[in-house]
């Protein structure tokens, strides 16, 4: 993998003179192409070995480009309010909006990598942590993105000339740290765990490119002409296409679904809903309260078809909790930064800390309900989501969080009847509206999203509760149930050591 | 102040649960009226005595209400990312977009008392923080918001029962902690503290409310009712009428301005701009380095009529600097998330932290300038906001950055030689458009606009470079140079312990 950047390339200065002013302005003619265009953004993510002149790059390609529209993010070790969210949050945070180039200098790559070299991570969870980024970095590409990945390479005799020149040189010395020797001397232990990186990630949607660091004028000329290459096809060619990587449909056999299995007659009288539900209530606010909720964070989401009691449960809810730890966010309609993202990094903005809570009222799973029935986006677009949602809500809860899923059922016969309701009322009357009529029309389709999505997002760390809220005091305590059960096995397994 | 919240104010139970269901209704409606309305954001502030409800109520306001479009923060301590910026950039962050309500838990408020009353503070310190908090919330009101302000009280043995009490209850005791007895044993030294804060800012367009938190009927329906007062009069009325603050215009007796009476006749031959320009990149690259760099950070601030070389001014700059630490932010039309905040919001998100650069293509004198020519806001908007503008800037100042802003200045003559080379030129025809013929037109105003710009807001803590830029070469040797010096100068300062 490196062999090829290990046979001494090298630019003369004359040759570097005459081509270079030809390349940047080409570069910045793409820039504003990218920009006035603005249908998508480009991620080049900088890694390589110490020495091998990443940041000398980095600043290049800021000086050949309008730097008003490039955004440089350069990441060290995770700062405290970052390690209390999941590893990939910082990451989502930067991502550059379409019509933009985002410079990672340092990635998603240079945890798993030095995690492995220290042997802090064993074989299996480099290879998750590998695969975890293969589907990220296919996300980015599915919704739009270019990503160029640069590694800069030096041979281990190169990198240590490399060192000692840089540290002679006073107005160079500031960029060798004592980190960076003590990971020279590691040089043959980094070696193929970065090739092994590299091997398992190099993807054709998001391939690496391996450049040889030692000569200035090469190494320059290779990143600006890969970075141009890559815009210009993009910019002038379709995105590349991708393998359709859906999970099997569900067949539907016998017309039996999650839905119209349910037990839809269960009823709580009002009495016993007051009493249990004020026992629930406590235990949640206990849970919220329990010191061993400061190392984790939970995250409750609502789903079901209009009128389901959504706003109601989760208001049960928030009256057990103290209202400084924890948000509600409803979910609408994406704004206009929103649009210029993937589509989830709108749900990675509210991501909670440790010690908080998040309840959203609607969701990540807007994709597969919504936008699927109602043709909002591709069909690869709302098969690929199963996918994504399962990476995100993994990462959520390796990150700590307690992730706890809703979906509030009732018959159309009810929904029915709580429409009129809704219209006789005068103060609810601004809770129905022509879409809520719309959407019932197309209640076979929905169930039949509801059914594909319990099937293919219902997973060991985020099960789906399906509550049958026919009966709305019935539903709230099962809600409450269901969450206060699940917190705690949450905390107990934590205790036995199972997380 | 804090008599009439200690005469023992009490409401029955009865009666509480007679008015409470009424309250509740009517404030839950006007809430949604907000949100449909969506003209301005409602900021709730909830302070007072430790151990008088404010918890409580900061709940019950969220049961009361739709708690998805309410959002509660509360503040503490500061933290690290926090503390690496100004004092107030925290609660620029959380301010709620308009037609939602945040309830802040603990306010810029907190600081300054406890500073006061620990002694930290000297009392012009003291003042100047509640005179710069009136100047804040004058700004929220009258970029729309309706700004409410609770204290919580309670008498000094009041406190004394209500802490015990709490502190018995086993499901209550973790609301008082160690700082609570603290504080209470400090309590004659707050009262003056705290009524010296609230008579200081109880203004006609943000009065506090203060509250007799020792009956917990009383204190929720005085709460209740106060905020659904102020949401209704808001909701049906014109907002407050604020007097005007504007400083007197300055009056043009002789024709002679600040950018008519500048020397466009200096140049620079191409040889001494390369060396000289070369000498001050290195000086500034070695200053971004240095480590008193560390507690600083540098805001610099592009300003100047079209084609007036901002653009590639900046990138001379960029260019000494490692793309790590420095951002440039190219001011464009607010974002629809923009929109829904006071005009400086979108440029407070773009604060750095310590260590880190941010220049600014246009800034925040879009106000005073474009929109004060064009007519896209009311007068006494734009004639409001160099008080605003100084105040922003004199927070930046004191929260370790160095702000140096710059006026590229050229002649009309020379604006229309560029103009028309840019439509000749292939690669510049799109720096080119129709708005920048249009704005030419109004150039007189435009000079009218600049002359108050620098004679209000060239301050002793941001000074205005105004710099003849008709030589290009000229121009960006000069912006180089006084950057530099002011850098330097603010370091130097820094040591000799000026700052």
């Amino acid at each position: 993998m490196f062999e090829s950047a290990e046979i001494g390339h090298k630019v003369s200065k004359a040759d570097y003179r005459k081509e270079e002013p030809v390349l940047r302005a080409a570069l910045l003619e793409a820039q504003y192409r990218l920009l006035e265009h603005a249908g998508f953004p480009v991620v080049v993510l900088v890694n390589g070995v110490d020495g091998a002149g990443k940041g000398e790059t980095v600043n290049l390609l800021n000086e050949w480009m309008d730097p008003r529209h490039v955004r440089t993010e350069a990441f060290g070790a995770r700062l405290p309010e970052e390690s209390d969210r999941p590893e990939m949050w910082r990451f989502w945070q930067v991502l550059p909006p379409k019509g933009h180039i985002g410079i990672l200098f340092g990635s998603w790559y240079t945890d798993p990598i030095l995690g492995r070299v220290m042997r802090h991570t064993k074989r299996a969870g480099f290879q998750h942590r590998l695969e975890r980024i293969r589907h990220f970095e296919r996300m980015l590409v599915a919704e739009g993105a270019l990503v160029l990945k640069f590694w800069f390479h030096l041979s281990h005799k190169a990198q240590a000339k490399r060192l000692e020149k840089l540290s002679k040189d006073p107005r160079q010395s500031w960029r060798v740290t004592p980190d960076d020797w003590r990971r020279y001397r590691h040089y043959d232990e980094f070696v193929p765990v970065c090739e092994a990186a590299l091997r398992e990630t190099s993807t054709g949607e998001a391939p690496w490119h391996v450049i040889d660091g030692s000569d200035p004028q090469y190494r320059a000329l290779a990143a600006g002409r890969i970075l141009l290459d890559g815009l210009t096809r993009r910019l002038d060619g379709p995105p590349p296409a991708l393998s359709p990587a859906a999970p099997p449909p569900v067949p539907d056999i016998d017309g039996r679904d999650v839905l119209n299995t349910l037990d839809y007659s269960r009823k709580l009288g009002r009495e016993t809903y007051e009493r249990r539900l004020e026992k629930l209530q406590m235990r949640l606010n206990g849970l919220t309260r329990d010191p061993r909720m400061r190392t984790r964070s939970l995250v409750v989401v609502f789903e079901g078809m209009d009128a389901a009691g959504k706003g109601s449960t989760i208001r049960r809810i928030t009256q057990a909790m103290d209202a400084r730890f924890y948000r509600v966010v409803p979910v609408a309609a994406p704004t206009d930064e929103e649009r210029a993202q993937p589509d989830l990094w709108r749900f990675w903005r509210h991501v909670p800390r440790h010690g908080r809570s998040v309840i959203f009222d609607r969701s990540w799973y807007g994709r597969v309900l919504v936008e699927r029935v109602e043709g909002f986006c591709a069909e690869s677009d709302w098969m690929r989501a199963y996918r994504e949602i399962n990476d995100f809500e993994e990462q959520l809860v390796e990150g700590g969080a307690i992730v706890v899923k809703f979906w509030l059922a009732v018959t159309p016969d009810e929904q029915l009847r709580r429409f009129r309701e809704r219209e006789a009322t005068p103060h609810k009357q601004f809770k129905i509206t022509p879409d809520d009529w719309r959407n019932r029309e197309k209640w076979p389709l929905y169930e039949r999203a509801v059914a594909d999505l319990v099937a293919r997002t219902s997973t060991d760390v985020a099960r789906w509760e399906v509550i049958p809220a026919e009966d709305k005091l019935f539903g709230r305590v099962e809600v409450m149930r269901r969450l206060v059960d699940a917190v705690e096995r949450a905390l107990d397994g934590q205790a036995a050591g199972a997380r």
